[in-house]
């Protein structure tokens, strides 16, 4: 027995890897795990540890999950080798990946039938905040969940939403707030798009709408990666398809019609049918710029 | 002859009404037309001038021109009682209505023709900044037209994008302003609404969202009026299915496909159609309210 909080991070993507480094920087015992074995290697060159999840299980105080989506969440929590049954009574799973609310709140009786707290944790923010322990965390949860994972949302957040007592609220406005980012993705694209038909470079379009009423979070964060010809996928087109259609999935269910998240939705699937999911979001502006004939910067 | 800058506003909308307070404020002799008469007397009361408008066409320095879309701005231009041909040499006339760039074009080329300036100068910011003198002005036009419409520009704007030498620049950044801006509104309905159904409050969703990456300049100015329950017009619903009309129009005429902008006039369409024209444009969260079973915040 140790008093070094021991976590470990499932999942070692833009995110995960950031959070994994976060929680390396915090002092902590840091075991990472993912599909692809050369970022378990880079991270333990990192100063991270690997190992067998299934033989460290029961001595975690927390298991972050970064993984893709609802299903990969449920496989590594309660698949064949599973992590919950072997973690100790008190520990805390921190569910970070983008899921239903009710998936949310299935996943949190399951591991609460096995004593097991459950912290649902969507994270927001992008990689370099991630990297840099900023990230914003949109959490729900028990007390008892909030105080098992304090140590794992003070090293990875600059912000932690506390919104409600059970899971699935945290879920629910990571869904609000995907809509929300990948619509205005696909409206900069439309908007830049279309100012290039009537002589509007995108240079200036970054200029001058950045101050205007018609500017959003994601505008000015995205619409410089088209000036400068830059797809280095920080966060990349194949993400949309997935979290819209959660979103609508989740709508649907509601019997909730939303037609500006469809139509957004739509470009980012022909972005990806062109050969584009690997690349930043904002390559959504090739669909726009190839329907239309235009050339963007940095094309040929 | 006096040296007093003398100015006609017409249409003393909300927009107008403004633009006209801060050019008496700045000291101009400052003449207000309305075809709603009570808007006139309302300007008079305040200090600024009436009158005819053809007799004193000839004695302008410059002609403000706040109506609601091409055909009216054509018709104060070159209507039956059309100004222009009233209008001196070197004169100038502002031309502050959203309008397809290729219109802003052929009334600057008409205007030239009779020795007129023309500035293409749509405006953003809405009645609030506009009252202030704090508008931001797309401006394209001439060195020559600048410079002659320069006292009203630095009356009415905090900040005056100069984007070009001809007509028809401003507008088109106008359009690519409108396309964002309309869309994020509707946007912010659908997202807000949507929450709902999964149990995040319009109060939480202000609270929360206006901090994440899900955030637009649209989304913090306007839901916090569907929390208040406050559709006082500021900015009415009627003004999108007519910008972004003209957004589509300019659009389909570059054979340009605009998928979310459709889909968001759509949604303001169906507000106007519920009976909400005149009211905020947040009234747009109506629509998805009444299909979903909603009940949003000051209603029964």
């Amino acid at each position: 027995m140790t008093d070094t909080f021991k976590t470990a991070v499932i999942g070692l993507g833009s995110m995960g890897y950031g959070i994994a480094q976060s929680c390396l920087r915090a002092g902590f015992d840091v075991h990472g795990f993912d599909v692809v074995t050369s970022q378990m290697e880079r991270f333990q060159a990192e100063g991270g540890a690997g190992g067998d999840l299934a033989a460290i299980a029961g001595s975690l105080d927390a298991a972050v999950i970064v993984v893709l989506n609802a299903a990969q969440t449920e496989e590594v929590l309660f698949g064949d080798n599973g992590i919950v049954p072997a973690m100790r009574e008190g520990a805390v799973v921190v569910a970070c990946a983008t899921v239903p609310p009710e998936f949310a709140r299935e996943m949190e009786a399951r591991c609460n039938a096995k004593g097991i707290h459950y912290l649902d944790a969507p994270i927001s923010g992008g990689s370099a905040k991630a990297a840099r322990g900023q990230l914003s965390i949109m959490a729900s949860g028990s007390s008892a969940a909030f105080s098992a994972a304090r140590p794992v949302l003070e090293a990875a957040a600059e912000t932690v939403f506390e919104l409600g007592e059970t899971a699935g609220q945290g879920s629910a406005m990571k869904a609000v707030n995907q809509l929300l980012a990948g619509v205005h993705i696909a409206t900069m694209a439309e908007a830049l798009t279309f100012g290039m038909t009537q002589g509007v470079t995108p240079e200036k379009f970054v200029e001058v709408i950045s101050k205007c009423a018609g500017t959003s979070w994601m505008l000015e964060n995205r619409a410089p990666h088209i000036v400068a010809g830059d797809y280095t996928p920080h966060s990349s087109v194949n993400i949309w398809p997935k979290d819209l259609g959660i979103v609508l999935d989740i709508a649907k269910s509601a019997q909730f019609s939303a037609p500006i998240t469809a139509a957004a939705l739509q470009q980012f699937v022909a972005a990806a049918g062109m050969g584009h999911g690997w690349e930043d979001d904002a390559a959504v502006a090739k669909v726009y710029a190839r329907n239309a004939g235009l050339t963007l910067p940095g094309e040929e």
